[in-house]
C-alpha cells in the first residue's frame, strides 16, 4: 500500500529524473487514473515550481463522452489550471483499437506543441505495464516489444508505471476526488479489455505477485535490450560496414560468432536496409551465410551471397556507388600501398578521374602481360557481380590507371623514364567493405 | 498440421545438430508426448544407426503408476528395445511440483549413466514450452529464466519442442498407436496444471498464435540473453577485476558506461561473488555507485563502496590477498615504472621478501622526509580500509623496500653508491585492481 507522500516521492524522483521540465501537459480522460495523476502533478508543480496544462481528447465515440468531457472541465476550472481540448471523429463502424490509440496520441502530440509543453504525463499504472508486456508477449514480439512501456520516452512521460491502481482508487477516496467511470474499458470486445477483464484474474489467483513480476520484466528487457544492442553494434563496427543499398560482412569474422551474433548481425544489417526478417527468415539466411557459397533470397526482392571472404546482404533496392575520396598527396614516398596509397606518373597520368567502372573499361595490369576488362579482371578475383559496378577506377579514357585495391595498370606506372611523380590518396571504403586506410586488426 | 515426414525431417535435423550421438535414451512416462517420440526416434535410429535406450520413471505417487509401468514394459518389450526402469518413493503428504520434478531429472541422469547414453531424449512439446515461458514470466523471472527449456542442455534433449500437441495425437493416431492418459496433468492441484486447464485456454481464443509466439519468445530471449552477457562479458574485462571475496570496477569507466550496463555490472559482480541481487537492490547499489563517496549494503554482509577512481563490491566473506608474482629479471635497464618493474640496490636489499601488508610496516617513501607507517600511508592515497590489508609489500625486516604501485623505500633505492643492481618484475593484479604489466587504454 502506498501512501500519499509515498506516491508524491515517487512522482518527485520521476519528475527529477526526466530532467525537470518546466511546463507539463497532463492527459486527462477524466478516469481514475489520471485524475489521480491530476491531483499528485498539481501538487509536485507547486513543490517544483512548473506549469500545468490539461489536455482533454473528446473521443466522440460513446454517448458518454459529452459528460466526460464536462466532468473534466469544471474539474479542471476548479482547480484553476489552463485546459486544451481536441475532438476525434471517426468511421465508428471500421475503428480499431490501434487506430483509437494512434487517433489520441497524434492528438495529445499537437496539443504538446499548441501548449509549448516539454512532456505530456500519462497515468498509466502497474497494471496497465503488466498487460502490456502479457500483449507482447503473446502478439510475439521479441526483445524490443517485451519493454512495453516506457516511463520516459518521445516525451510521453508515465510517472505512475510502478503504482498499482488499488494504490490510486484509495489516494482518490482520501482525497475525495470523484472520476468518470470508462464503461468501454469493461467491454471484452478490445483484446485488451479481454485480457484485463478474463485472464489477469485467473492469473492472479495463480500467481499473485504476477503484475509486479510483468512490470519489472519490462524493466529488465529494457537493460537487456540496450546491452544486446551494444554488443551487436559493437561486433559490426569492426566487422560490416552498411552501403547504401546493401551491406557487407567479414566472413572470418562471422564464422567465428556465436549463433546468437550471427542472427543478430543478419537482422540488423537487413533491418538498416529496411528489410525485417522473422526469426526462420534470419535463421534461414544464416544457414546460406555459413555455406562457401550460399545463396538466398530476401523479402522486398533483397538477396544474400555468401562468398569466402564477406557475406553480401544486397536490399533489391538500386545499389549506390559511393566513390572514396581521392586527394593528391604532395608530400609521400614510396610506391604506395595500392589500397589507399598509390604513386603514379604524373606526366603519363594526364587527365585521370575517379569514377565507377564503365561497360569497355580495360586494365593491362602492372607486371602481367595482355590487356583484359576490367570487369572479367574483377570477376576473376570474386568480386560478386553487383559490386563490380560499383567499383571505384583511376581512368584515362578507357583504361585503368589504376584499380583500388587490386591493381595498378601499366599505362602510368612509375619506371625508369618517370620525371614527376603523383601521389594520391583514397579515403573511405571499397565496395568489398574494406575500409581504406584503416589497418586490419 | 505435421505430416510424419515432416515429423520425421525435423527430428533428423536436430538429431544431427546435436551432433549425432551414438547412443540415446528416451524418457518414457507412456503418456501420448514420450510414445509419439518414441515411434519417431526408432524410425530414426534405423535410418541414423544409433542406439536406443528406454527409460521409465515409476513415481509411485498414483494408483496408475503401475499401469503405466506395464504399458511402456509391453510396449518397449514388443519393439525389442532395451529398457530401464527406476521407481522413486516420496513423501506423499509433502511432495511438491519442484520435488517431483527433481527427482525425476535425477533418476533420469543416473539412468543415463548407467546405460551409457550421451543423451536422454525428452517429449516437451511446443504447448509445454509456451507454457514455461509464460510461468517464468509471471514467477517474475529475467532474461535468463524466460529463456525457458533449450533444445538441448546438460544432456537433455527436447527435439518435439516445435511440434504442437495436436500434430503429435493426430500422428499417434494415425500410428494407431495407444498411450496412457495422465490423470494428474488434469488436476488443478498444480501451478502448471491450472495455467494449462484454466488461464491458456483463454488466452488461446484471444491470441490464437500465442504458444507459438511463446515458443518463439523462448529462442530470442535465448539470443537476446546471450548477446547482453557478451556485452557485460566484454566490458568487465576492459574495466573490472574479480578477485577472492571481492570486486573492483573502474569508477570513469563506469560513469560512462549506458545506465542499463551499469546495472548489468554490478549484478554480475555480485553473483561472481556468491550475492545475488534483485532489480531493486541493484539500482540502489547503482545510485551509491554514482557517488563519489558512496556506500550501500548488501545481503551476506556484503557492501558497496564507491569512491572516486573505482567501486569496490565486498562479498562480506574473508577477503584473500593474491599476491602478484614476483621474479628477478635478469636483463632490464633504467628504474622501472614502479608499478610492475623496479631496479633496486642488489646489496642494500639483502633478504627481502614479497607479502602483505602487516601491522607495524612502515616505509620511507623516496624522496620525502619522515617514516610513516604504510597503513597510513595507504590511507592517504585513498586505499580502501579492506584493501590496505592486502597490498602487496616487498619487505626488509618491517621496513618496505617497495610498495607496488605507489613508492620505493629510501632503504634499497638505487644511488650513486650501488654497485649491483636488481631488477624485479611484478606479474598479476594489484588490490585496487591495476594489472601489473597491462598497458591503461
Amino acid at each position: 500500500m502506498c501512501t500519499k507522500s509515498q506516491l508524491m516521492e515517487g512522482l518527485k524522483a520521476s519528475y527529477q529524473t526526466i530532467g525537470r521540465p518546466e511546463r507539463v501537459g497532463i492527459a486527462l480522460s477524466g478516469g481514475a487514473d489520471s485524475c489521480a495523476l491530476l491531483l499528485l502533478l498539481r501538487a509536485l508543480s507547486k513543490e517544483e515550481g512548473f506549469s500545468l496544462v490539461c489536455m482533454h481528447i473528446h473521443h466522440g465515440l460513446r454517448d458518454s463522452a459529452d459528460g466526460d468531457e464536462a466532468f473534466v472541465r469544471t474539474l479542471v476550472e476548479s482547480l484553476n489550471l489552463p485546459y486544451l481540448v481536441r475532438r476525434l471523429s471517426w468511421d465508428k463502424a471500421h475503428i480499431s483499437e490501434e487506430m483509437a490509440r494512434e487517433g489520441r496520441y497524434e492528438a495529445l502530440f499537437q496539443m504538446m506543441e499548441e501548449a509549448h509543453c516539454q512532456t505530456i504525463a500519462l497515468g498509466h499504472h502497474l497494471e496497465d505495464q503488466a498487460e502490456t508486456v502479457l500483449m507482447q508477449l503473446l502478439r510475439g514480439a521479441g526483445g524490443k516489444g517485451l519493454r512495453a512501456m516506457a516511463e520516459f520516452e518521445r516525451g510521453l512521460w508515465r510517472p505512475l508505471l510502478s503504482v498499482s491502481k488499488k494504490d490510486l482508487l484509495l489516494f482518490l477516496d482520501e482525497e475525495q476526488q470523484l472520476y468518470c467511470l470508462d464503461e468501454t474499458n469493461r467491454s471484452p470486445r478490445y483484446t485488451r479489455n479481454a485480457l484485463r477483464l478474463q485472464v489477469m484474474p485467473a492469473l492472479r489467483k495463480l500467481f499473485p505477485r504476477c503484475d509486479k513480476a510483468l512490470y519489472r520484466a519490462a524493466i529488465l528487457q529494457r537493460d537487456q535490450y540496450a546491452l544486446s544492442t551494444m554488443a551487436v553494434k559493437a561486433w559490426m563496427e569492426q566487422n560490416a560496414v552498411i552501403f547504401q543499398g546493401y551491406a557487407v560482412v567479414g566472413k572470418p569474422a562471422f564464422l567465428e560468432a556465436d549463433e546468437s551474433l550471427q542472427r543478430a548481425v543478419i537482422h540488423k544489417a537487413a533491418e538498416m536496409l529496411d528489410i525485417f526478417l522473422d526469426f526462420e527468415q534470419t535463421e534461414r539466411v544464416r544457414m546460406a551465410a555459413l555455406l562457401e557459397r550460399g545463396k538466398a533470397n530476401l523479402p522486398k526482392g533483397g538477396s544474400v551471397q555468401s562468398g569466402k571472404h564477406r557475406l553480401l546482404i544486397l536490399s533489391g533496392q538500386k545499389i549506390h556507388a559511393t566513390l572514396p575520396k581521392l586527394e593528391v598527396v604532395p608530400l609521400f614516398s614510396g610506391f604506395g600501398d595500392g589500397l589507399s596509397h598509390q604513386a603514379l606518373d604524373s606526366d603519363k597520368a594526364g587527365d585521370y578521374v575517379l569514377r565507377t567502372v564503365q561497360k569497355g573499361d580495360s586494365i593491362r595490369p602492372l607486371g602481367i602481360d595482355g590487356t583484359q576488362f576490367v570487369d572479367k579482371y574483377l570477376a576473376d578475383r570474386h568480386v560478386e557481380a553487383p559490386l563490380r559496378k560499383l567499383w571505384p577506377i583511376l581512368a584515362k579514357g578507357n583504361q585503368a590507371l589504376w584499380l583500388p585495391g587490386f591493381s595498378i595498370g601499366e599505362e602510368a606506372a612509375i619506371g625508369p623514364s618517370t620525371k614527376n611523380v603523383l601521389y594520391l590518396r583514397l579515403t573511405g571504403a571499397l565496395p568489398d567493405g574494406r575500409i581504406l586506410g584503416r589497418k586490419e586488426p
